[in-house]
């Protein structure tokens, strides 16, 4: 029988040394209170831009969240009965679908999972007893009770958690209206940004692409009808994007791949993709191609450009069918990073306007090849660990992996990725923490003076992202 | 000098930390008396069913085990001079073996070998003197003095391990006899079912391929001459496994892939195997599409399906054309699972008849294919490390790799995987140790707390193999 | 504001549990004065046999060494900056590259970068304030002292720094001239030694192969107008390295593949390179052809064969084409080993006379591939880390990667592979530090007994590299 209690310890993710623990507890103190950066989320801006409520604890916390649902799923609770795909829930259906995670709490266990949501629960919800089948029904009336509390609105909640920046993820055809908004009202003083992703408009062989690209040139107002014209509205649709104050594109494909090729034969392949008749192969050069002009683009406007590659995405196609995309069935795959960038590098890695943040999910690239590129290339730095690897054990692992060849400047601070609102603070508390873990070793080990660790762990959690993402 | 005398610490394998190891230590104690479950083991039935004695000490610990002869063979001993590929050994034979140990037994420092032969010898054997030059002969004697005694057969020791199940490998086309004789016999409580292993069935180019298949013909009564007479046989004979109580079947090819190729296509590269004309390029596609089919009938028949991929087996063929197979000579390779496993995912991946187990001599995929994975498909759990992998760090690194994307319910609970029959207790144990170490440091952290640490390593050790072997 | 002075702690390095770091003190302390044996270094002999003394601090501690410019240059600092590519340095350009060092030194936290220089800047030249703006010229001052000091002179510091061996990495044309001065030099006794690196003669697609091979042959006096006499050739400077001291030969590749091809089509290839028209495939099919052929000369002569592969030299092009090569820009990539070398192994793994040590810069195969194989062949070590790996976590994980597997008898013993002179007593006793955390780790985890570890770590300090390099 276990305890029904929930509280949170201070000394929380802290190692087990007493005197290493002492130091990690002084290096988080003295960061804890610090402003959140958050240059790469999934928050939509509409969100902030109409101070919404969120629907329900369901819609809160599960149904969007694939970290959720996905681990329900394994453990046999089908997707829609978590909401997925089912619009917005009536409040029986949102109560079993929060039922089922009360049910499934111990299927957490040693995910950080389970550490976020114990820490919402604790500290923004209130909440004292443990997710159970028994307590399933009160907790989701504490949760209802606080997201009915205008206070709780999520521009009450972004000036709580103390968020400076926010940036969005974003179409390069979105018209960017609710940033515009935000940026135009003058009581609201927090920065929300978008970021440009064009991931889409780069892969010529996926259904839809032909009017993608239609699309691109109407919004641009560029003619699109061969690659230069193509280039050109991707061109002006990336300044349209920093008008409204983006600092960053995001690119996320199969691989790093950034080849290029003859301008008159990657316009031959553009038009075979317009005509609908590219093959796979081709269409990958093309995109090869067509990330190294990003990365021209790049160093003209001075956009960040973040690289996430090497996930197979859908991996389920019945379920993908039945639920859509982004339902926690995506899995990642192994990426070579060295020879891909080659490319891009010779022409550009010295160029003085370029920053490429390198992510993976694949943590062999972190020492062997990620931190050695970061390590010479001023333009490059070693993305935080994303995704499945944001976790204690992993977020340790990136920091022994890359710290010895590329020490800490040449690392991006951390980004957290999700559209899980209310996770926010505690995913950045969780990621101070561990660099205070890490620096603690260093500092028992008399690797690193106590001073010096407390000077570089503000340099993770402030320099480090304003000066990645230009802030 | 090093001192002469071996002993054992209550606290073996346990971490540094006191407050970490107190807790290690109560979670332990929790679980260290719990018979044990032995779902995948290469103990022969027939010594169970014959109730055998060991021949010698030589036999029972050196000989027939790889992880033995290889490391001693890498330090200059020829295998011949070990027993390999001898047949019974005269006295002075397993005497010299047995020094051979003995001399190299420095060379085993930091091993698991190291650690299983000295749990056995204290434990079982009650020797209390380092093994060494000067030492060999006594130990010899006192081990051999200890096999003699009828109190030591192999159905006495299984009672006295306490070892409530243990699954065998068996070849399709054996007639489990011994399996029969053992469910048969009344006086016997303990359970020992087969394990349907295809492998040669499956692979077309291998030489021997067509008079396997005849003989499965045979066997099964089910005619061969198509492929969907040869898919009719493999079922029959996976019939006859589950009504001998087999539970699973286990497959170990060089790669993990499951596409499936048109049946027509299939069958004509069926018959260029039969004709001896297929290339070893159809032979891997043919196996990649047959072993979809395995995948179709687990889901029919619901027996566990485990997956032990890529080794390069017999790698050095001079020992091989001397030795033999298993020799300790196989040697991994990088595996790839996320698209391997795709095609038979599509297909079967959310069956509720199917179970699906990944082991990996490749630790990459851990973190990055595997765990996702068992994350997301509530038919694919993440096998324990095998192998060269069943080792105290190893093992650390699996749980921290795997638990913080899979949590600790999508893992298959520990397999021994050992013909190294005294071996199996110690084997458990130090599975159980090393959990107990890894929840104690989440205790310790605070990210579990330990009362549920209590009650997670005990369904690691019976819930897990249970629900995931079906016992 | 961080303190200014600086100081070495006698526990750097070690573990922070008080019980561990006190056996990881005793096991350090009995190891602490051995001699060093460095038996794959890029100091030349030069240095020794004229006995020079440094120039000026930037040319020993920034310059030639690329692990200090390259992440200078990551953060900002061009090469020529300092001291790349420029010759002989005045004293304003040589105070400006130390001054650059001192300001960016908070850039090195958490690199072995920073620990070597810090050791080497308490211990050899008595510094004891940190390196930073305000210093930079009061440091320069203290070492251009201890430089001009004549007892600080190359040999002196040998003696000093008590190197009993040292090898050098040389061109197989090389006359070896200063190698052999220093045998025939009664007054200096200790060992310098040659080591023969053939690679750029086995890539016969490298511009200017064709006149290496010509030189090879007026070299040798052996004509090389065919590929038998092409090996005869090299075969015969092997023989002319191994009177010159020489225990060793070195090869460093993208990858480790021994296929041997039919000697009439190697022939054929050869002409081909000879001709200028080989392409890239054909000279990768040649030069692992050429790989096998040193395995067998390495079984006929002895030398021992340390394999470097799978790095992608001179990434940046235009770096390369401004400062030439070895300036940071070598990146890693991944390796293959189990199949690469399986030809050579399955004709020579067992031979009596094969000493094969496997370094790599992908950790992925320590416990995959290099340490089964280890494990097994006689002839096979693993070579411990190596480049960027040369760094206390990264250390610590191949210890834990590859023992488990191939416990310590078949690792290479520690290697510095540096041209930085001065750094050398600290590398050794970096690594004998580490080897001490990890021997402390086993004994306190009761997996081994303190004085088997004090065993243990003489054994790999001196033992391991003088049974693996034949001294």
């Amino acid at each position: 029988m276990t305890t029904t209690s929930l509280r949170l310890y201070p000394d929380r993710l802290f190692p087990a040394d007493e005197r290493t623990r002492a130091v990690a507890r002084r290096l988080h103190a003295s960061v804890a209170d610090l402003p959140i950066i958050s240059p790469h989320s999934h928050v939509p801006a509409q969100w902030i831009a109409e101070d919404i409520s969120f629907d329900d604890p369901a819609a809160l916390l599960i149904t969007p969240d694939h970290y959720v649902t996905r681990l329900m799923h394994a453990n046999g609770v089908p997707l829609h009965e978590l909401g997925v795909g089912q619009g917005r829930l009536d409040e029986p259906a949102a109560r079993r679908a929060f039922a089922h995670l009360c049910e499934h709490w111990a299927d957490f266990r040693g995910t950080p999972v389970r550490y976020w949501l114990e820490n919402q629960f604790v500290e923004m919800f209130g909440i004292t007893e443990k997710p159970s089948r028994e307590s399933a029904d009160r907790l989701y009336d504490t949760i209802a009770a606080w997201l009915a509390d205008p206070a709780n609105s999520a521009r009450r909640l972004m000036e709580r958690f103390d968020i400076a920046v926010l940036a969005t993820t974003d179409a390069p055809c979105d018209d960017l209206t609710h940033h515009a908004a935000l940026r135009s009202d003058g009581s609201f003083t927090r920065r929300v940004v978008p970021t440009f992703r064009p991931d889409k408009y780069l892969e010529a062989a996926h259904p839809g692409w032909a009017s993608l690209v239609q699309r691109l040139g109407e919004t641009s107002g560029v003619p699109v009808d061969d690659l230069p014209g193509f280039l050109a509205a991707l061109q002006d649709r990336r300044a349209y994007f920093q008008q409204h104050g983006a600092v960053s594109a995001d690119h996320s494909h199969a691989d790093l791949g950034t080849t290029r090729l003859d301008e008159d034969e990657a316009n031959r392949l553009y038009q075979l993709g317009l005509s609908g008749s590219i093959t796979t192969e081709q269409a990958t050069a093309l995109r090869r191609h067509l990330v190294w002009h990003q990365v021209r683009m790049a160093c003209e406007d001075g956009l960040t450009m973040t690289l996430h590659p090497a996930v197979a995405r859908d991996h389920h196609r019945p379920s993908f069918e039945r639920y859509g995309a982004d339902i926690g069935a995506d899995i990642p795959i192994s990426v070579e990073v060295t020879r891909a960038l080659q490319p891009a590098l010779e022409s550009f890695g010295t160029h003085p306007n370029l920053t490429l943040v390198l992510f993976t999910l694949d943590e062999t690239v972190f020492s062997r090849e990620i931190a050695p590129l970061a390590g010479f290339y001023p333009s490059v730095y070693a993305g935080v660990p994303w995704w499945f690897l944001d976790a204690p054990d992993a977020i340790k692992r990136y920091r022994r992996a890359v710290t010895e060849t590329a020490g800490f400047t040449r690392t991006s601070g951390f980004i957290d990725d999700t559209r899980a609102f209310c996770s926010i603070p505690t995913r950045h508390d969780m990621s101070r923490r561990l660099d205070a873990c890490h620096l603690a070793d260093l500092v028992v080990e008399h690797r690193l003076d106590e001073d010096e660790a407390l000077e570089t762990i503000h340099s993770l959690v402030v320099d480090n992202p304003r000066k990645v993402f230009q802030l």
